[in-house]
């Protein structure tokens, strides 16, 4: 008899199953026991009724691995709808330790250092799964909408010889006794690459070295990139952008909508034009609405963000909102200019739920306006020959965005610390397990 | 009119078309010109009759990027049988240089370290660009016969604060003042996450300090890695792989049926079963085949594995062999052993063409024989403590297998030079671009 999944239960009811997992929890009531049998995809509760079983279950530490065969059952009473009575129980690989703390309860009674110190365990946590389950499946959407639509997957070093963006925040590497960085993005190699294919993507980790101990930064994460070529402008990148953000969910809909359900998330919506609004007008709009003075700032504070993000929510019933035109000062030296307004730029934030999710815009795409750019922000361009190179061989205008994939999981579901949203997160202070 | 691809052209034979690429070719018969566009998916023929146009077109460097406007005309002699008629012609961007070697020539006239350091401008090289298009539609078919088998895509990091499987050959990173390394694989996060899913993979970067020059090292690479949980043994993973393989193979015939063209390549067949053969009655063969002593040796030199593929090739007309059984000696200190003849190892390496594609095998999964294996290395248990939790708690019998990408690909291409296989290659001496 071949093993099946908790999940394929109620499709083998009236029939023997087998079944193999993890002991999640026994429970004795009375003469009777329930069994729940976690396995790589859900729980399953298995009825015991014999008392030598039952002693030995009431014996076994929780995680103890076991394998199940019995008989599948209908019981509406039960999780799921089905049941495994008169099972025979082998134990595979018993703990040498009990728990730290209880996988079977909603929520982890412990604090998130403990949790993340027991990463190993805790992840084992139905809820922390299905959070990463979620993450898995928002990648997929994504690499599928960008598959559909022509883009190319590429495979870019994390390995580089110069600081992505000429700033600073990079992890030194010392590789065979030269200077070396690991990637904060892959930002010039994607350009590069439209060159090749126009339309690339890539999902990879990246790194930023930022001394900041707070619950927003990690200095690992895995981003989400894509760049195309022949575009009008940013619009067409925001038009992709929209494309891929509502594919995303698809998918999320479709291969996790049992970890949706576990989590009780309701999932946004992409309307069908995001809302967009030019930083200038939404500087007037902070202004008007909340009376403090913010002419001149180049950026948006985290709290004009929600801000816009309500207004967003109350204007136009969308959970997204688009800022373009952000200053040139505060965009990197390949950002488009906005070609009737110059200080701004042709770039845009995406905002979701009040907080900014993704960055993109329009590139330069000319030799010569990225020697000037360099120049106007005192960059060498000698670091940046193998990447001047693409635009010194003819390039189209083109554009694109990166969003982090902790980020998008964080707002769905609303997590109060980014760390949750990795296997395994690397902070100021944090470098194992 | 919208834009189409080159690909597309034949589907609107005599309609108007828009196209937009880069100048591959230009020339001139007599009182005829042939442009050929090349654009992100492929080639087109735009004929030239026009005097003016074709004066212009002879001024213009290679790499010029076009928009091209005209109809599309069936035409036999044509490359793809179809070409542009009557064009119209707009010139988008100009290059500043000329290029440093032919695009257009059936393979780039430079030496190796040329056309690498020329990479932002040799990758749109036709026969490159198909090279990574084959390696993208790799990990694409890994991707989905893993995902189509219930296996769960991880993000595990990058950054370690110690070495995966206790060696040498890592990069040191300054994390914060504090010492990190970048991961040589991800091996124990893999196992790690089959106490969580039982079944999961991973597609992303590794990274091995290896000094050594030679055409078959790269010191940054692609590495596919799947671990799965309650086997039987090494041959369950064995089983799974070439399931996986012939999905990788099944995407590659439909995704990148014109590179495979291009490339003028043969695809492997993967066999119903692989044959299988163990190590110590491999290198009996060897001896009885070769002449040559290789009693006690425990591992195979490239020359026997060689020889091994051709014995395959011939014996069982298979271009795949796996070796079973290695010495647990050369085996890192996860490997389960062999149940019945404990100096042998339950893994295995797959023989493509006669070269190591694929390790793999079962790994212990019981807390104190990794205690054993660790202290029988002479290796502290400390660094390990984040990994041996998982096992602490209760593991099923697992095990998994990695492969590059890299060395997939240059296989199935037969390159000299491993580093045409990466985008951007990192080398012992090669940090850019």
């Amino acid at each position: 008899m071949a093993r099946i999944w908790s999940t394929e239960l109620a499709a083998h009811a009236g029939q023997p199953v087998q079944l193999a997992g993890w002991l999640h929890r026994f429970r004795q009531l009375g003469h009777i026991g329930f069994l729940i049998l976690r396995d790589g995809k859900g729980l399953a509760q298995v009825v015991i009724e014999d008392p030598k079983q039952m002693a030995e279950l009431s014996q076994l530490p929780s995680e103890t691995v076991l394998r199940v065969s019995g008989t599948a059952v209908l019981e509406t009473e039960a999780p799921g709808g089905v049941e495994v009575h008169e099972p025979a129980i082998g134990v595979v690989s018993v703990p040498v330790v009990w728990p730290p703390f209880d996988l079977f309860r909603p929520a982890i009674k412990a604090q998130l250092p403990t949790i993340l110190d027991h990463a190993a365990f805790a992840l084992r946590h139905p809820r922390l799964r299905a959070l990463h389950r979620l993450a898995a499946a928002s990648a997929a959407g994504y690499r599928h909408a960008l598959q559909m639509r022509g883009f190319v997957e590429v495979f870019t070093p994390k390995l580089v010889a110069s600081a992505t963006e000429g700033g600073a925040n990079v992890f030194p590497v010392d590789y065979f006794g030269r200077s070396a960085y690991l990637a904060q993005s892959p930002q010039l190699y994607k350009q590069i690459m439209v060159g090749v294919y126009e339309r690339v993507f890539e999902i990879g980790p990246a790194f930023r070295a930022e001394p900041h101990d707070t619950p927003r930064h990690l200095n690992e994460f895995v981003s989400l990139d894509f760049e195309m070529g022949f575009i009008q402008d940013h619009t067409t990148v925001m038009a992709m952008l929209a494309d891929v953000l509502r594919g995303m969910l698809e998918t999320v809909h479709e291969e996790a909508s049992d970890e949706v359900a576990l989590l009780k998330l309701t999932l946004p919506e992409v309307p069908a034009e995001i809302p967009a609004i030019h930083f200038t007008d939404a500087q007037q709009l902070i202004a008007s609405g909340t009376g403090e003075d913010v002419e001149g700032q180049p950026d948006l504070a985290p709290a004009h963000e929600r801000w816009l993000g309500d207004w967003a929510r109350q204007t136009y019933g969308a959970e997204f909102l688009f800022v373009v035109g952000y200053p040139m000062i505060k965009r990197p030296f390949y950002t488009h200019p906005q070609p009737d307004r110059t200080a701004c730029s042709n770039s845009f934030d995406l905002l979701f739920r009040g907080l900014e999710l993704v960055t993109g815009g329009q590139r330069l795409h000319r030799y010569e306006d990225y020697l000037a750019a360099l120049a106007a922000r005192g960059l060498s361009a000698a670091p940046f020959t193998g990447y001047l190179e693409a635009f010194a061989h003819g390039m189209p205008p083109h554009g694109g965005c990166a969003l982090s994939l902790e980020r998008w999981v964080a707002r769905l579901v609303d997590v109060a610390n980014i760390r949750v949203t990795r296997l395994f997160p690397r902070d100021l202070n944090r470098l194992t397990p």
